[in-house]
């Protein structure tokens, strides 16, 4: 088979932090695959076919991409941020395994990007700066149980944890049952950043003690970053601040 | 104050990989601050002076970037991968914190990039395509006994986890000692990456069961991924296989 598939992470909205991989394979595709907003901030071109679909249609997006692939075309699928993580990579291999066995001989390039969490956490500092993880909210895949004992466990091992997939219409309640979670675990003033279309012209971003974090709106373009005891905060006297976890941390008593 | 210090995320290596914001900003910077194979990845430049620093003196670099930024200069501090991520923005901020008043003032910008474990990722495939989480092993900084109980939280609540600053000359014995931890927690067959220099010329990539990860040779080059017992591998029938976490978990039963 002639064709390929690229999956590129175009980065969290700023033009700037698209990396030259991705903009050459965007220049590469005969065919533009993903969610509509995605695909919307790759300027169009007369000569390239663009296949904007809904959220949630993660697989039939893959296979369509796929097919594409199959019949010789090459086919960009659009991530947000990184291609890896809660993104289309995956949705695109899970298609291969469980599609025509052809597939697995088509030429697949993973095209990485900038995440939402690095560019959030470049913005307030570094909260990044010890060990973290990212847990998506999201329940339509995976129980809410297991969303929950992942908190706990991360939580009480002191990871900072970077929050995706926080909030939409047909998910109103998570965020507020993960944040009540956490608070068994946080100290009240562990500061919570909420960000909100990171790097794009209506970015907006505020740092808040986690027990005041239920009263921040967030909709499905906000990310959520949770520090631990050791997450500073440095104020630089007009009102501003710098959150940051130092990389080193001393043994407990 | 006049000056400016940014800190660049570089990416992993390959210039494809590196944003035009951290391009910009190098070329901005009279100044280049960095560990040296760092700083020897930007061209030189006759107008740009360059401070090349050995590893492990991260406070002390730090500092200097911000007196050559309090004297009015404009400083690139260059780290590889996201600048957010085991690099020098935390650096940068406890030196701010616990040095000069006057720094809090100084313009700050942290410039994101695409990390290794991304790069790493997408170069296997997209093992982190559920919840993850990114430990350094290095126990210069924090207590070993809190490595281990990360590793063990994590790989217990079932997260990808990646590796950062595994081995070195001067900790020989560390990622032995968290594979060990892993196996306790983690099936026999659980699919471990171990990636040397992603991205580079000399880039090697290659993927083993957790039984048989002991036997790797690692530097301080290589990062190692630990899959879960979700994660799967699709083997491509010539011998190449790819590894991927799918984004949806079923219930246990």
């Amino acid at each position: 088979m002639s064709g390929k598939v690229f999956v590129v992470g175009l980065g969290p909205g700023a033009p700037e932090m698209q990396t030259p991989q991705a903009s050459r394979a965007l220049d590469l595709a005969d065919d533009l695959v993903g969610y509509g907003p995605y695909v919307a901030r790759v300027p169009a071109r007369p000569d390239q076919r663009r296949h904007a679909s809904d959220n949630r249609e993660e697989i039939s997006r893959a296979r369509h991409a796929l097919e594409l692939a199959a019949a010789g075309r090459t086919v960009a699928v659009v991530s947000s941020g990184d291609a890896g993580v809660f993104a289309m990579a995956s949705a695109v291999f899970e298609a291969i395994e469980t599609g025509e066995t052809s597939w697995r001989s088509l030429d697949v390039e993973i095209v990485p990007g900038v995440s939402a969490m690095f560019a959030v956490a470049a913005r307030v500092g570094a909260p990044l700066g010890n060990d973290f993880c990212a847990i998506s909210l999201s329940d339509n895949l995976k129980p809410w149980d297991l969303v929950l004992s992942r908190l706990t466990a991360a939580a009480s091992a002191r990871f900072v944890i970077a929050l995706y997939n926080v909030q939409s219409r047909a998910r109103p309640w998570q965020l507020g049952a993960a944040l009540s979670t956490l608070r068994q675990v946080l100290p009240a003033d562990t500061p919570v950043v909420f960000a909100r279309a990171v790097s794009r012209e209506d970015e907006e971003i505020v740092i808040v003690d986690l027990a005041q974090a239920d009263r921040q709106p967030a909709d499905m373009r906000t990310l959520v970053m949770v520090g631990t005891e050791s997450t500073r905060r440095i104020d630089r006297g007009d009102g501003r601040a710098w959150l940051y976890t130092p990389r080193s941390i001393e043994k407990r008593s």
